[in-house]
Protein backbone atom coordinates (compact mmCIF):
# COMPACT_ATOMS: atom_id res chain seq x y z
CA UNK A 1 0.00 0.00 0.00
CA UNK A 2 2.78 2.65 1.26
CA UNK A 3 4.79 1.39 -2.02
CA UNK A 4 1.57 1.49 -4.39
CA UNK A 5 1.49 5.48 -3.16
CA UNK A 6 5.02 6.37 -3.59
CA UNK A 7 5.31 4.67 -6.88
CA UNK A 8 2.75 7.44 -7.90
CA UNK A 9 4.20 9.99 -6.32
CA UNK A 10 7.43 9.58 -7.97
CA UNK A 11 5.96 8.85 -11.13
CA UNK A 12 3.59 11.98 -10.94
CA UNK A 13 6.41 14.45 -9.90
CA UNK A 14 8.23 13.35 -13.16
CA UNK A 15 5.88 13.60 -15.71
CA UNK A 16 5.28 17.22 -14.31
CA UNK A 17 8.91 18.20 -14.13
CA UNK A 18 9.16 16.76 -17.49
CA UNK A 19 5.84 18.38 -19.15
CA UNK A 20 7.77 21.73 -17.75
CA UNK A 21 11.25 20.90 -19.28
CA UNK A 22 9.58 19.83 -22.59
CA UNK A 23 7.72 22.91 -23.09
CA UNK A 24 10.80 25.12 -22.12
CA UNK A 25 12.84 23.48 -24.98
CA UNK A 26 9.47 24.88 -27.14
CA UNK A 27 10.55 27.92 -25.92
CA UNK A 28 14.17 28.29 -26.12
CA UNK A 29 14.29 27.16 -29.60
CA UNK A 30 11.08 28.85 -31.18
CA UNK A 31 11.73 31.85 -29.43
CA UNK A 32 15.22 32.08 -30.70
CA UNK A 33 14.10 31.20 -34.12
CA UNK A 34 11.42 33.77 -34.19
CA UNK A 35 13.46 36.51 -32.94
CA UNK A 36 15.94 36.05 -35.67
CA UNK A 37 13.00 35.34 -38.11
CA UNK A 38 11.58 38.91 -37.52
CA UNK A 39 14.81 41.00 -37.57
CA UNK A 40 15.92 39.29 -40.66
CA UNK A 41 12.27 40.57 -42.21
CA UNK A 42 13.45 43.76 -40.97
CA UNK A 43 16.33 43.81 -43.12
CA UNK A 44 14.89 41.79 -46.07
CA UNK A 45 11.56 42.52 -46.27
CA UNK A 46 11.51 41.50 -49.83
CA UNK A 47 12.06 38.13 -48.58
CA UNK A 48 10.03 37.69 -46.08
CA UNK A 49 7.89 34.50 -47.92
CA UNK A 50 11.82 32.55 -47.72
CA UNK A 51 12.45 33.33 -44.47
CA UNK A 52 8.98 32.57 -42.86
CA UNK A 53 8.94 29.72 -44.76
CA UNK A 54 12.85 28.59 -43.52
CA UNK A 55 11.38 29.55 -39.71
CA UNK A 56 8.09 27.74 -39.88
CA UNK A 57 10.32 24.51 -41.02
CA UNK A 58 12.92 24.95 -37.84
CA UNK A 59 9.96 25.61 -35.26
CA UNK A 60 7.63 22.93 -36.62
CA UNK A 61 10.79 20.49 -36.17
CA UNK A 62 10.99 21.57 -32.60
CA UNK A 63 7.29 21.55 -32.09
CA UNK A 64 6.86 18.16 -32.99
CA UNK A 65 9.26 17.06 -30.55
CA UNK A 66 8.33 18.84 -27.83
CA UNK A 67 4.68 17.87 -28.03
CA UNK A 68 5.82 14.21 -28.25
CA UNK A 69 7.30 15.02 -24.96
CA UNK A 70 4.55 16.46 -23.05
CA UNK A 71 1.94 13.72 -24.86
CA UNK A 72 4.77 10.96 -23.18
CA UNK A 73 4.57 12.46 -19.41
CA UNK A 74 0.90 13.00 -20.17
CA UNK A 75 0.83 9.15 -20.97
CA UNK A 76 3.13 8.46 -17.34
CA UNK A 77 0.56 10.93 -15.59
CA UNK A 78 -2.33 9.10 -16.58
CA UNK A 79 -1.09 5.55 -16.42
CA UNK B 1 -1.54 7.34 6.25
CA UNK B 2 1.78 8.50 5.40
CA UNK B 3 2.56 6.79 2.63
CA UNK B 4 -1.12 8.95 0.82
CA UNK B 5 0.39 11.61 2.08
CA UNK B 6 3.96 11.17 0.85
CA UNK B 7 2.35 10.52 -2.84
CA UNK B 8 0.19 13.82 -2.48
CA UNK B 9 3.00 15.64 -1.65
CA UNK B 10 5.65 14.21 -4.01
CA UNK B 11 3.17 14.35 -6.81
CA UNK B 12 1.90 18.28 -6.23
CA UNK B 13 5.63 19.37 -6.00
CA UNK B 14 5.89 17.88 -9.16
CA UNK B 15 3.34 18.97 -10.98
CA UNK B 16 4.13 22.38 -9.14
CA UNK B 17 7.55 22.90 -10.39
CA UNK B 18 6.62 21.61 -14.04
CA UNK B 19 3.36 24.48 -14.39
CA UNK B 20 6.40 27.05 -13.51
CA UNK B 21 8.92 26.08 -16.25
CA UNK B 22 6.51 25.76 -18.62
CA UNK B 23 5.52 28.85 -18.02
CA UNK B 24 9.10 29.99 -17.98
CA UNK B 25 9.58 28.71 -21.29
CA UNK B 26 6.29 30.99 -22.51
CA UNK B 27 8.14 33.89 -20.89
CA UNK B 28 11.57 33.56 -22.03
CA UNK B 29 10.83 32.51 -25.86
CA UNK B 30 7.67 34.48 -26.10
CA UNK B 31 9.73 37.80 -24.92
CA UNK B 32 12.72 37.08 -27.22
CA UNK B 33 10.37 37.43 -29.97
CA UNK B 34 8.03 40.52 -29.17
CA UNK B 35 11.07 41.86 -28.12
CA UNK B 36 13.05 41.54 -31.65
CA UNK B 37 9.61 42.03 -33.08
CA UNK B 38 9.08 45.76 -31.57
CA UNK B 39 12.60 46.45 -32.55
CA UNK B 40 12.55 44.97 -36.30
CA UNK B 41 9.05 47.51 -36.94
CA UNK B 42 10.83 50.46 -35.50
CA UNK B 43 13.88 49.62 -37.90
CA UNK B 44 11.01 49.19 -40.95
CA UNK B 45 7.61 50.43 -40.25
CA UNK B 46 6.46 49.76 -43.71
CA UNK B 47 6.87 46.23 -43.11
CA UNK B 48 4.81 46.01 -40.20
CA UNK B 49 2.61 43.63 -41.11
CA UNK B 50 4.60 41.35 -42.10
CA UNK B 51 6.64 41.72 -39.08
CA UNK B 52 3.90 41.22 -36.97
CA UNK B 53 2.36 37.92 -38.58
CA UNK B 54 5.56 36.42 -38.39
CA UNK B 55 5.66 37.58 -34.53
CA UNK B 56 2.28 35.55 -33.69
CA UNK B 57 3.14 32.18 -35.72
CA UNK B 58 5.95 31.29 -33.85
CA UNK B 59 4.64 32.62 -30.62
CA UNK B 60 1.19 30.81 -30.99
CA UNK B 61 3.45 28.07 -31.38
CA UNK B 62 5.78 28.48 -28.05
CA UNK B 63 2.21 29.42 -26.40
CA UNK B 64 0.42 25.74 -27.70
CA UNK B 65 3.31 23.96 -26.12
CA UNK B 66 3.35 25.88 -22.78
CA UNK B 67 -0.09 25.48 -22.22
CA UNK B 68 -0.34 22.17 -22.83
CA UNK B 69 2.15 21.46 -20.38
CA UNK B 70 0.33 23.87 -17.62
CA UNK B 71 -2.70 21.50 -18.52
CA UNK B 72 -0.88 18.25 -17.95
CA UNK B 73 0.76 20.16 -14.10
CA UNK B 74 -2.95 20.49 -13.64
CA UNK B 75 -3.88 17.26 -14.58
CA UNK B 76 -1.55 15.98 -12.24
CA UNK B 77 -2.81 18.23 -9.52
CA UNK B 78 -6.28 17.40 -9.53
CA UNK B 79 -5.71 13.53 -10.23
CA UNK C 1 7.00 -5.92 -2.86
CA UNK C 2 8.34 -3.05 -1.76
CA UNK C 3 11.52 -2.99 -3.52
CA UNK C 4 9.13 -3.44 -6.87
CA UNK C 5 7.41 -0.56 -6.37
CA UNK C 6 10.23 2.11 -5.68
CA UNK C 7 11.83 0.53 -8.89
CA UNK C 8 8.23 1.56 -10.65
CA UNK C 9 8.52 4.93 -9.33
CA UNK C 10 12.05 5.97 -9.77
CA UNK C 11 11.27 4.14 -13.79
CA UNK C 12 8.98 6.42 -14.73
CA UNK C 13 10.45 9.90 -12.69
CA UNK C 14 13.59 8.92 -15.08
CA UNK C 15 11.41 8.71 -18.20
CA UNK C 16 9.28 11.83 -17.71
CA UNK C 17 12.29 13.96 -16.84
CA UNK C 18 14.06 12.38 -19.73
CA UNK C 19 11.35 12.76 -22.64
CA UNK C 20 11.81 16.58 -21.08
CA UNK C 21 15.28 16.59 -21.13
CA UNK C 22 15.70 15.36 -24.92
CA UNK C 23 13.03 17.59 -26.37
CA UNK C 24 15.30 20.34 -25.04
CA UNK C 25 17.98 18.86 -26.83
CA UNK C 26 16.45 19.35 -29.90
CA UNK C 27 15.05 22.97 -29.13
CA UNK C 28 18.58 24.25 -27.86
CA UNK C 29 19.64 22.90 -31.20
CA UNK C 30 17.54 23.38 -34.00
CA UNK C 31 17.07 26.93 -32.23
CA UNK C 32 20.46 27.63 -33.02
CA UNK C 33 20.56 26.56 -36.31
CA UNK C 34 16.60 28.15 -37.36
CA UNK C 35 18.07 31.26 -36.10
CA UNK C 36 21.50 31.07 -38.09
CA UNK C 37 19.51 30.33 -41.33
CA UNK C 38 17.09 32.36 -41.30
CA UNK C 39 20.04 35.54 -40.75
CA UNK C 40 22.12 33.94 -43.49
CA UNK C 41 19.00 33.93 -46.50
CA UNK C 42 18.31 37.72 -45.52
CA UNK C 43 22.09 38.42 -45.81
CA UNK C 44 22.16 36.33 -49.04
CA UNK C 45 18.56 35.87 -50.67
CA UNK C 46 20.30 34.39 -53.74
CA UNK C 47 21.29 31.12 -51.83
CA UNK C 48 18.13 30.60 -49.61
CA UNK C 49 18.00 27.32 -51.13
CA UNK C 50 21.79 25.85 -50.36
CA UNK C 51 21.11 27.52 -46.91
CA UNK C 52 17.44 25.59 -46.29
CA UNK C 53 18.82 22.40 -47.49
CA UNK C 54 21.92 22.51 -44.95
CA UNK C 55 19.85 23.78 -42.51
CA UNK C 56 17.27 20.63 -42.75
CA UNK C 57 20.24 18.23 -42.85
CA UNK C 58 21.82 19.22 -39.41
CA UNK C 59 18.20 19.94 -38.08
CA UNK C 60 17.17 16.39 -39.17
CA UNK C 61 19.98 14.60 -37.36
CA UNK C 62 19.04 16.56 -34.28
CA UNK C 63 15.14 15.55 -34.44
CA UNK C 64 16.03 11.65 -34.70
CA UNK C 65 18.15 11.83 -31.91
CA UNK C 66 15.60 13.59 -29.78
CA UNK C 67 12.96 11.59 -30.94
CA UNK C 68 14.75 8.61 -30.19
CA UNK C 69 15.44 9.47 -26.99
CA UNK C 70 11.87 10.34 -26.60
CA UNK C 71 10.93 6.98 -28.01
CA UNK C 72 13.25 5.25 -25.29
CA UNK C 73 11.14 7.12 -22.63
CA UNK C 74 7.84 6.21 -24.05
CA UNK C 75 9.10 2.28 -23.48
CA UNK C 76 10.00 3.32 -20.40
CA UNK C 77 6.59 4.55 -19.24
CA UNK C 78 4.89 1.56 -21.31
CA UNK C 79 7.11 -0.76 -19.51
Amino acid sequence: MLNSILLDGLALAGAGIGAGVAALAAGLGIGRIGSSAVESIARQPSESGKIQTAMLIAAALIEGVALFGVVVCLLIALA
